[in-house]
């Protein structure tokens, strides 16, 4: 059996994709630009040439598959992928039938991104060390899966694992999604930065004013943690709050679940302990006490790269079910 | 195969017992008080006695098992409990052992209260519709369960469901488990009858206060529902309140599992439509859109016997895989 499969991590700005070998994880990677904007058409051009790309200095025989790691709504057959934000103009596509119109009969299987950073995270990254755990990832949104014993939890239809849209303030602030005092509205990307510049109007020697040269809508969550690192009060202070805001939503989780170990992902983990140690702080006054042992809550180290790792995986998956 | 088990809801006031037909359902019932004060070997006496109650007329040999829902945490192997509230001087019981020691070679088996309700709704109730759902048990606490795919999902060390515990406001009221804003702090019964006495201060109409004879003190959720039946403005507009802090919690739930089902049992389920209505109209309000579809909210019409009926389900299942 080929023992390579490519993963795709499909965003709204970049296709990543990587070749990857089942034992040894990550050989080669590539990447284009999405260019959403073009349509759905375009987009899926995109995903088969940056696959072409990859398959063809070691054959495409020689690869079991493609798999995505995709936004939006997937089905429960692993198909098709629904309303993806970001993703102008999809509505509801069936990747393996586009893909495979493009490349052949190659094995296509799509899964959720964030099931797919987990799924990566179990079996190459930090959470290769544990049978079960909460994968949160902090980017634009904040996303999350569950792992347990080593496989995704799907829930009723594929969906499992919005840890982003959870309460923790049933009179809290509107996120996106409208949900009031969901974690989201605290650790998005926009809604944190939102709340730094609110925050940083009375902290006018902050290093971050500097960082930004004045202008404070440039604030990200990148730029607090590059002034954390450099010792600025503002900026650990606000990611300190947003980490307080993790633990509790964390909490809820593990009650829920009993699983106790958490991993951590996304672009915002990068500023690490600045918000990862508040949080480890808060987690156990939102549990209850008979479940508060062991609580383990790491960074996953791979980065990002688990989303690609984690695609790959559904191929050989999906393989070792049929042999 | 006996086609014969036991299901034994362990409470600290009770002891409730159900000979149950693995087809039939709940064919006989029995029932000793739990004597909690006069200590463990007291109680464990208690809870051979009422099986042996139930066995005698149609013979131990026809009989498979004992099934046993008990408060506190179970372990993985589901042989003993630990720290159960309400039942002093327990810290861990091997319940199998010790009832063996009793009973002989009887299998014994036992979970955590909520698990093994849901499992009852799962094969006898409410939930008997449904591959999967959350069940929700108010009582004196709140406890829950999740079955998935028609099993109990048990998490990493067979503690998941404590749905009581999930926060719903980070800055709210402490529940006794020393969790803020968890439901349980709203939603369990003293701290709803708590909430319902400092509000019938401003109702000197309401009806319950005939129904306490003047006396708040005695103001439970029973009451208010009586009140409510009765048309009490003060006693629907209570549990319209706590009904809307129960969509919350839901809502959170239904997010991170995609188990849109949602079955309440328990003493304070009583309350019916004025409590589940509102739950209802809050549910979809915290669930992210994508989730939204098909939520659905029930009440356990087998009330509390559903813990009979899924501890006597353990012993089955138990059987079953060992065939």
């Amino acid at each position: 059996m080929p023992e390579y499969a490519v993963g795709l991590d499909l965003g709204g700005t970049n296709l990543k994709a990587g070749l990857v070998h089942r034992e040894e994880g990550l050989v080669e990677t590539a990447r284009r630009p999405t260019e959403a904007d073009k349509g759905p058409e375009h987009v899926l051009d995109q995903m088969a040439a940056v696959a072409s790309d990859l398959m063809a200095p070691i054959g495409e025989e020689n690869v079991l598959g493609i798999g995505i790691g995709s936004p939006g709504a997937i089905n429960w057959e692993r198909t098709t992928v629904s309303h993806p934000p970001n993703l102008p103009g999809w509505t509801s596509i069936n990747l393996q039938e586009t893909l495979r119109d493009r490349l052949g009969s190659l094995v296509v299987v799509v899964e959720n991104d964030a099931n797919a950073a987990g799924l990566g995270s179990a079996h190459y990254g930090a959470g290769a060390a544990f049978d079960s755990f909460l994968m949160v990832t902090l980017g634009t949104g904040v996303g999350g899966a569950i792992i347990y014993r080593n496989q995704i939890f799907r829930g009723s239809t594929g969906g499992a694992g919005e840890i982003g849209h959870m309460t923790i303030d049933y009179e809290g602030p509107y996120a996106n999604t409208g949900v009031a005092g969901a974690i989201e509205g605290y650790l998005g990307q926009s809604f944190l930065s939102d709340h730094a510049r609110d925050r940083l109007v009375n902290y006018p020697d902050s290093a971050v004013h500097g960082l930004v040269e004045g202008d404070l809508d440039r604030v990200t969550p990148r730029v607090l943690s590059e002034a954390a690192e450099q010792g600025d009060d503002a900026a650990r202070s606000i990611l300190a709050w947003a980490g307080h805001k993790l633990g509790c939503v964390l909490g809820a989780a593990v009650n829920l679940l009993d699983i106790r170990t958490i991993i951590v992902g996304g672009g915002v983990s990068g500023a690490g302990d600045f918000l990862l140690a508040p949080a480890r702080d808060t987690l156990p006054r939102y549990v209850t006490p008979g479940l508060r042992d062991d609580l383990t809550l790491r960074r996953e180290k791979r980065g990002n790269d688990v989303g690609m790792l984690g695609a790959a995986r559904l191929v050989f998956e999906g393989a070792d079910a049929h042999v």
